[in-house]
């Protein structure tokens, strides 16, 4: 039979598959011996048998939930419902990843009349004991039966009206009796029946509740976000509750071991006294430094960051911890390795490597390379920074640059984002229904809630900007405007710009600059080349892109779409003049009109990459692709061309394709304008010996596209090799280069070994291969994934991580074929996977010699590169 | 050292690789000891050589010719240039595959001033040598200088209106002695050098002119029309000249050993008295049928009788033979296996058979899967005939019924052909110039000229209806006008009927009919049959197409489309209604409104093809191909679903898609819209049950297109498989049905093994996979395959004959996948190729089960597995 339900002392870390990440870590600090609360956990299987189940507790499991009640009655001296010494639990989930506040908790479970009304000796426990009821009849309304809590509230806002009160804290015991009665009045009016007052059903049905969340749509928009499978389910935590509320000398609070948005090695926290945790986490209340809390609790303070410090050596990570005193007494109620900044996860590793709590591949493994992408982003351009005036500031929760317009609500932002503006989230306070909106946002700026706010946690986690507690701006919530004390006024579409690092909002859109790569992260990120030996390259085509490139630690250019340097003014016009040729010989005197300004880009490009390679592609898209597109801008090429509209009109009908990937591009377009191969070997060839002339060593790539078939790239490698030929003599240099093809059509994966003789390089276009493999263009499968997604046919996108099953298979057959030919033949990877940690992964296994990324991505690359090595290391 | 010359005795008809056909032929007639004009052959080696050598004959080559030449002059007693008696040549083409009339010759080679003025020692022989010797000097500067014959025709049509002359025959000896020597004043100022009187000059000039000729437009048109290798090459033959045109006991003519259109055993053929070869072929003159010989030369008609039969006992074959009388003497110039219209080969392989010549195995692998065709297409309805006038009458040259607008011209005929018109092509007699032309034409109607003209045996060879030497017809060639007998006058787009088995034309386009499997074509499909093992379905979604395609043989419908059902006005308002719908409930309420038409379609289709198998597809093309394309389509639309005009364009919008071809169809939109398969399978499910009730056996078999994922096929097999089992429920009847998946996806293919998890059959389509696999739009990639094939990039067409290396490498690993998890998986082709013979013998060879074509195509694919396992067998 299978085990659905663990007592605390009945499991370790290790366990979080069964026990989600919450319920190991209270298991593992149970039997550390630290003060936690006693309980149990259900398990994620329990949570997999209910989904079975069609949404229905099992008996087997019910009932095993029920005798685990009985013992921690036992272990407890209390008891469930009795009147005297009522057992009161908390119900919370807790999966195997952590997803903060995404699934629903229950708390004060275990509460009804009689409880209630044998706790009320004195004015100060009937107003806790009332209080704590009608929190407990509203969540359980709202958490467990999906009523809407808008009835409680507005009834509460009603009678605090009624009576001439505006705070909760001025309410009395007798007031929190009345309003208790009448939420459960405002229960039976919408339940059709009375709110249980078992304490067993009330659990039952909590459980279930909270197995029930694991499907809500902010869980599930979570989970698709962080790549978190659909079906490890949740478990569930029943724990008896300590109450940070009930005196002064009570208090709640949360805290990291080290620095979560810098890194440095110092308790970092914030409390609350005479408070409920939730208080802390929803941000209504602003709290206290945890630093603070030394003066006021000296003992509980010094208890506490012991078990800080043993728990992070216990853990080797930083740990999250929330903590509760309860009259005096301190009680661990979790601890999980802490979220953090990009940056503080670079200064945590490094620091605990010279520590010699951790080695370099753990440091290594403790970065996602996707965190890196904040610490790449542009920041604000420091001079620009000193000379502005900030307009408020708030606390500094996330770090980062952000600049857009404000919104007061998600969805609005969401729209706004998708048609392309850049846009700020600007909330009272931030809740998990604004997840989807922080995703879209440039940044997050809140008035209410400290460093461990929803906001600020969220924040950190996707490595987005934020400004939490941001008290100097006022807000009208209905009017949705807010002002600084200045009496500035921004509404819905003003522009602002945050500085995550210091907390300072300023107005209008600042100027960013690069960021470097320095300090511990130079550190790191040498570790990662000491280890890795899958190579690095770059997508880039301007001198600009290829200098970011190599300031980010690129080992070459992967992919130079040369078409990208034909939409200039002045080479656009001579590359449609080229099109729009009726015969070779205007084509051909077209294109030597943009021979020179190639030449040019090639030398510069070379000269910025040297001595790393420079694989150049051919021109790639279809010519349609560069003809105007407007009637005016028709009629102006036909008169600068002197030809009529008529003829450019004719020419773009004929260039119309139904399907135009799949169309007249590629080396297709080679095939059928050679010239154009001669005229970019040419340049290619000339800018090289140019170069090497000036004592800078190259060898150019000329790589050609869409080939599938071997007869078309030995047609334009003997193009290529001709007029490479030619231009050599005529400037009697002798150089070497190479000629490779991408494999981006299933054909050319097929043919690999046919193919490869006349290849010195295979490099992967993952992208188009992706499109053909699955028949999907990207361009319009967005329409029709969304249904993949939610029906749980596709679990990932597969223009983002490599298709190892269908589109991998390719990949491995086009290797192994190309290998038998020439054992030499230099694999690269120059579609979007390429700069993807998970795909890099795979590449790495299957031996691919390099992946090629946009520049802001190397880094990110380098370190996946790495960590691909540390595991495959530790799978041999 | 290669030997690039061969006496005809040094070869046999079993080396066509090296000496071409024709010289093959008559190495093997010589051998035979038939009367064959002296002479030898340059392979096909020398041919290749030449072009290898830069359009060059080598040295090493041209001293063996000149070798070859001297032992001729002793085998003969005649010498090369000798005045008294000299050695007169021809230099003929000779390819591996026959390809009359589409490379060049040279006649009467050897021809100079000395020899001429030595011959004249009469009247008689001066008028016929200068008439050779005028004739040599035209084709010389034409064939071999690629100088235009217009000057000397020009000449030629100015001397005879000079000398008041009309026709050739009325000019003198001391005529023609004028016209040669002006022709060669003529050349000399074309050439602005004399003509080559060095017979061995002319010689090797002549032979790298047939080896041009390989390249000429028509030549490299006809092989890409029959599928031959441009790199074959030619060989030329070098023969001694003999004249039909010597004197009255002379003559020349081409005969069949049996009747090349009907097929009947009886010598046919044509022969002109006094007069050239070509002079037959190319029509000028209407020569005389073969049976009257036996009353003017009747030794000479029983010899040549006798060595016809002999030649096709020896060939096993029905021959088409050249001969020569001169002076009473026969010669044989040239044997082949006789091209033959598809009935008569296929009533000559009956016979053989019969006849105990050849086996049913030859008989089967002597006719062209492909030639069938011509025998299936629809004839005029007899009864309409029967009553219709004819307006004239020629020979019935090649069999077939033909309608459509006259063109004179074949460019003009092409033009209006591709814009969608039927033309019939007329000419007084047609050159090969005119091939395309004749390709594009419903059928080709001729003024002069007999059965065995150019148009004749050109048209045969195409299964192309054909009347010749129509003199019924008198046409004025400038004003572009025919008038019949009766007067009555055609011009340029007047439509006419052409009966090919009757020579009768008619005015008007006439009714035609389904043709008949009967008599021989019966027996010989019967035997085709007896060996296939490939089963043959067809693709039909009318009760019309599934029933001829049941005339036709076929053992199934592979294919039934269903979305051609939508297309009439009733139903495609309800589908229109479906796809504008907002909701799932519209959908569904317009989805029950197509169900019953759905229900009565495969009723009706389940009858006509019962007890065979039938595979319906469900919906696949992208929705936004049955919207309104037009304006006022749309208006109309939005009037009669009470909907406006903008809400409509609005739906075209988004369902407009970058590239359609990849993007929201197939199985992606059953996904997006499962209550379309709901209604599909309702309809099938139903249908299915109300056939077996009525006593009829049927087992549906329900396709699933574009699938890519097993998930994808999981997820609709579980809706058919539900909505089946509530409609069997519903009607309380269960039946057996099957689903399976098209692979037309590389990752289809890729994932055999888990897709094979959810099909009970698989069915390759190989039209898209053929798109994915290249990454060519079939609508897009005419505009550059056409180079392909120019540069030889490319061979054969990928969509109509399966590429075996790199499509077909994803169907063969789909197949092992496929049988490793299901091992009975039913496996059919429904492209395109599954009614092309070689990609059949391929499809036979892998082990696939059925394959699908159109209804026309079935008896045509039934042949090629036929031949297919023939071959199979051969190879074990």
């Amino acid at each position: 039979m299978t085990k659905y339900v663990y007592f605390f002392k009945e499991g370790n870390k290790d366990m979080r598959e069964l026990l989600g990440g919450k319920g190991a870590n209270l298991a593992e600090m149970t039997n550390l011996g630290l003060p936690v609360p006693q309980g149990f956990t259900i398990t994620t299987e329990a949570c997999q048998n209910y989904y079975l189940n069609n949404q229905e507790l099992s008996k087997e499991i019910a009932d095993e939930v029920l005798a685990k009640v009985m013992e921690l009655e036992k272990l407890t001296g209390k008891k469930f419902g009795d009147a005297k010494n009522p057992l009161l639990v908390s119900v919370r989930s807790g999966s195997r990843a952590s997803m903060p506040g995404m699934m629903d908790t229950v708390l004060n479970l275990g509460l009804n009349d009689d409880v209630a009304n044998n706790y009320s000796n004195n004015e100060e426990s009937k107003r806790f004991i009332y209080d704590s009821y009608r929190r407990f009849i509203m969540m359980f309304a709202d958490v467990v039966k999906g009523y809407s809590k808008e009835k409680f509230e507005r009834y509460l806002d009603q009678y605090k009206k009624d009576h001439n009160k505006e705070y909760d804290i001025e309410l009395s015991a007798d007031d929190w009796f009345t309003i208790t009665n009448d939420f459960k009045k405002i229960y039976y009016d919408i339940a059709k029946e009375d709110f249980p007052s078992n304490p067993q059903i009330q659990l039952l049905e909590a459980v279930k509740a909270v197995f029930k969340s694991w499907n809500n749509d902010r869980a599930k928009y979570y989970r698709k976000m962080n790549d978190i499978p659909d079906d490890w389910g949740t478990a569930v935590n029943v724990q008896e509750m300590v109450y940070g509320n009930l005196k002064e000398n009570s208090g709640t609070g949360v805290a990291f071991s080290r620095n979560p948005s810098t890194g440095e090695n110092e308790l970092y926290g914030e409390y609350l006294i005479n408070a409920q945790g939730e208080d802390v986490v929803a941000g209504v209340r602003t709290p206290e430094a945890i630093a603070t809390l030394e003066k006021i609790m000296p003992d509980i303070y010094t208890e506490f960051k012991q078990i800080a410090k043993n728990l992070e050596n216990h853990y080797k990570d930083m740990q999250d911890m929330e903590f509760t005193i309860e009259a005096g007494k301190l009680y661990i109620l979790q601890t999980r390795n802490g979220k953090r900044t990009a940056s503080a996860a670079i200064k945590i590793a490094v620091d605990m490597v010279k520590e010699g709590l951790i080695s370099k591949e753990d440091a290594l493994l403790r970065v996602m390379p996707k965190q890196l992408d904040s610490l790449l982003h542009p920041t604000f351009n420091k001079d620009v920074l000193a000379k502005e005036k900030w307009i408020a500031q708030g606390l500094a929760a996330s770090p980062g640059a952000g600049s857009g317009k404000i919104y007061f609500d998600a969805e609005d932002l969401i729209n706004a984002s998708k048609s392309g503006e850049k846009t700020i989230l600007l909330r009272l306070e931030t809740s998990p229904e604004d997840i989807e909106g922080m995703n879209y946002a440039e940044g997050v700026l809140t008035i209410r809630g400290g460093m461990t706010s929803h906001a600020a946690v969220v924040a950190r986690g996707m490595g987005k900007c934020c400004i939490c507690g941001c008290s100097d701006l006022t807000i009208d919530v209905n009017k949705k405007i807010v002002t600084t004390k200045d009496g500035l006024v921004l509404k819905k579409g003003s522009e602002i710009s945050l500085d995550g690092s210091t907390g300072k909002v300023y107005a209008g859109i600042l100027p960013l600059e690069e960021s470097q790569i320095s300090g511990d992260f130079k550190t790191f990120m040498d570790w990662a080349d000491e280890i890795r030996h899958l190579h690095v390259r770059a997508n880039a085509e301007t001198v600009k892109d290829v200098k970011t490139a190599m300031l980010f630690g690129a080992e070459g250019i992967g992919l130079c779409r040369t078409e990208h340097m034909f939409f200039s003014e002045e080479r656009i016009f001579n590359f449609r003049k080229m099109i729009l040729a009726n015969t070779k010989e205007e084509r051909t005197k077209a294109l030597d009109a943009i021979l020179p300004y190639q030449l040019q880009d090639f030398e510069q490009i070379f000269a910025s990459a040297a001595p790393n390679p420079v694989v150049i592609r051919y021109l790639d898209p279809p010519l349609h692709e560069f003809l105007p597109k407007t009637d005016e801008e028709i009629k102006e090429l036909a008169t600068s061309l002197n030809i009529s509209v008529t003829d450019i009109n004719k020419r773009i009908m004929e260039l119309k394709e139904m399907n135009p990937m799949m169309g007249h591009r590629g080396c297709r377009l080679l095939i059928t304008y050679p010239e154009i191969a001669q005229m970019q070997t040419k340049a290619v060839i000339t800018s090289a010996i140019n170069t090497i002339k000036k004592g800078i060593n190259i060898i150019p790539e000329i790589m050609i596209p869409l080939v599938g078939d071997e007869n078309e790239l030995a047609y334009i490698k003997n193009i290529v090799d001709e007029t490479a030929k030619k231009t050599m003599k005529d400037l009697d240099c002798n150089i070497k280069y190479m000629v490779g093809t991408m494999i981006e059509l299933p054909r050319a994966a097929l043919k690999a070994s046919e193919i490869a003789k006349y290849a010195e390089f295979f490099s992967f276009g993952t992208n188009d291969l992706t499109q053909m493999t699955y028949g999907f263009s990207r361009d319009d499968a967005s329409k029709f994934l969304t249904t993949y997604y939610d029906q749980k046919i596709f679990s990932q996108d597969p223009f983002t991580t490599i298709d190892e099953t269908g589109v991998g298979k390719l990949i491995e057959m086009a290797i192994t074929k190309g290998k038998s030919v020439n054992k030499n033949i230099e694999l690269g990877i120059c579609g979007e996977h390429g700069g993807e940690a998970k795909s890099i992964e795979y590449f790495n296994k299957i031996g691919i010699d390099y992946v090629s990324c946009s520049p802001y991505r190397v880094p990110v690359a380098r370190l996946a590169a790495a960590r691909a090595a540390i595991i495959e290391k530790m799978n041999n």
